[in-house]
């Protein structure tokens, strides 16, 4: 859905002993001209985003996206975000969302080309209906993502840890599959290893274990994924972060992609193999997922 | 350089029998707003573009950087570039640049979020003066880029021949070289083989052949490199598309990172290792290259 409201911050603003960044805030028209062709985020796709759920105008998972963001930019050479301005910021985008779902974007950009310092926003918009995804959930192909499941720890200028705006492979990977005629897709590493859907995590079950790749492997550590392991462990489920090899995905006894907007969407079939939906615990994880909670 | 002119496109214009297309441009001011925070070129990197050397108000090789323009939106599933109208983009913005060295860059983004077509923008820029780099050259690391040499024809949605807008792990590249004291980035793929510079084709001398890798393994297919070729063929020197290993380029008579803007610089050390430059050779190459020329 389009953004019903946008925020330019000045993310340069100084972190001096203040609580109130109000005044680093410009309310902007989402459909109007706001950033110039120089931007880097346009050109280059360099800077990085985070996309938060909102649950009756409430941020879901807030701190784990401030701290994600904190890690991109640590890995972009971007400066530190300032997390009491885009706390605010968030809050500010919030307001401005009613009951139901929405979404509340950060974008922190590398600014203007040979401008003196990076550019931010946050955008507020209505989420999509996924209520049906998340019952009759996602047919989904694998799809190699070149990388073999060594090279993040080796090559951290590949960026495989940092959620960068630089997705057109990852929207790529999309079209790809809507090709194939699945819905979704989930990158396997060039060893035959599972990473991660274009825009979600990874949770497979195999008996009573739910497991999922280790964030080291070259992919994003998803908020969902995260809070998801959390309240299966308060009920007393087994969560692992483990290898997961192409060719047991299609053996699981159940799987989900899970991310900040659309949820938990389970997996229906793997490269045109079946695999089985628990709906009941299905909707539990979504019941889960859409109370609001820190 | 900051962009001093800026035209929009609009790249949905119906191509009907016109010749002329000029009420199809917009000229803006490339300083002021123009994108909204919905464009899919800054949230996501979703997009194509060229950098096009201008000479003297002459845009160099342009019917080259058109034909790889359209291999791009192929390859990302953009519609074809009605290149009537780039041409005259072009030559508007060509008409904006005086005498000297200047950049025309293309973009053809996805568009707005959600809207019904690309958005599209020409600018044009001063060219930084690289008079020294030419003669000094770089000093380049290599870097590997994740991928083995067979990953570009066995997986197309990773868009390894697009010269798309997510040039996060490119820019990321450049700064992990600067941080090793080097000036310049060659990557390299992951068995061992010379692909690329992050913004640059490299072209190698053994003896008397030029060689540079061929465009199937995973690289962009360099409009200089095809130009240097062709020049260097005119003048009876042997040229080749060959694997290059990442051990044998340290042992190369000389190479050189070419492109667009920066032209021939000729490469001074790899991974710390001298290699000979040949100062009268790279002047003519150079020269070659400032002339303008079709």
């Amino acid at each position: 859905m389009a953004a019903h409201f946008a925020l330019l911050i000045d993310p340069a603003a100084p972190d001096d002993e203040r609580r109130d960044f109000a005044d680093t805030f410009q309310a902007i028209d989402p459909t109007a001209p706001a950033l110039s062709v120089g931007e880097l985020s346009s050109q280059r796709g360099d800077g990085i985003f985070e996309s938060i759920g909102v649950i009756d105008a409430h941020p879901q998972e807030l701190e784990a996206h401030l701290e994600r963001l904190a890690h991109s930019a640590a890995l972009c050479d971007l400066p530190a975000p300032n997390r009491d301005q885009w706390r605010q910021a968030v809050a500010a985008a919030a307001a401005q969302c009613g009951t139901g779902e929405h979404v509340i974007k950060l974008i922190l950009s590398r600014g203007v080309e040979h401008g003196p310092t990076p550019t931010a926003w946050v955008t507020a918009s209505d989420a999509a209906d996924f209520t049906a995804v998340r019952v009759h959930g996602v047919r989904v192909v694998t799809l190699d993502r070149g990388i073999d499941s060594t090279t993040s720890a080796r090559a951290p200028w590949l960026l495989l840890g940092a959620k960068t705006l630089s997705y057109a492979v990852n929207m790529a990977a999309l079209r790809e599959a809507h090709r194939r005629g699945a819905d979704d897709a989930i990158f396997v590493s060039s060893d035959g290893i599972v990473l991660e859907a274009p825009t979600a995590s990874v949770i497979a079950r195999f008996g009573d274990r739910f497991v999922t790749p280790a964030p080291g492997s070259g992919i994003l550590h998803g908020t969902t994924q995260v809070s998801v392991f959390e309240h299966l462990a308060t009920a007393g489920h087994e969560t692992a972060y483990e290898t997961i090899r192409t060719a047991e995905l299609a053996r699981a006894d159940a799987a989900w992609l899970v991310s900040s907007v659309r949820l938990a969407a389970p997996v229906v079939s793997v490269d045109g193999a079946a695999l089985a939906v628990d709906a009941q615990f299905t909707a539990s994880l979504n019941r889960y997922l859409l109370t609001p909670r820190d």
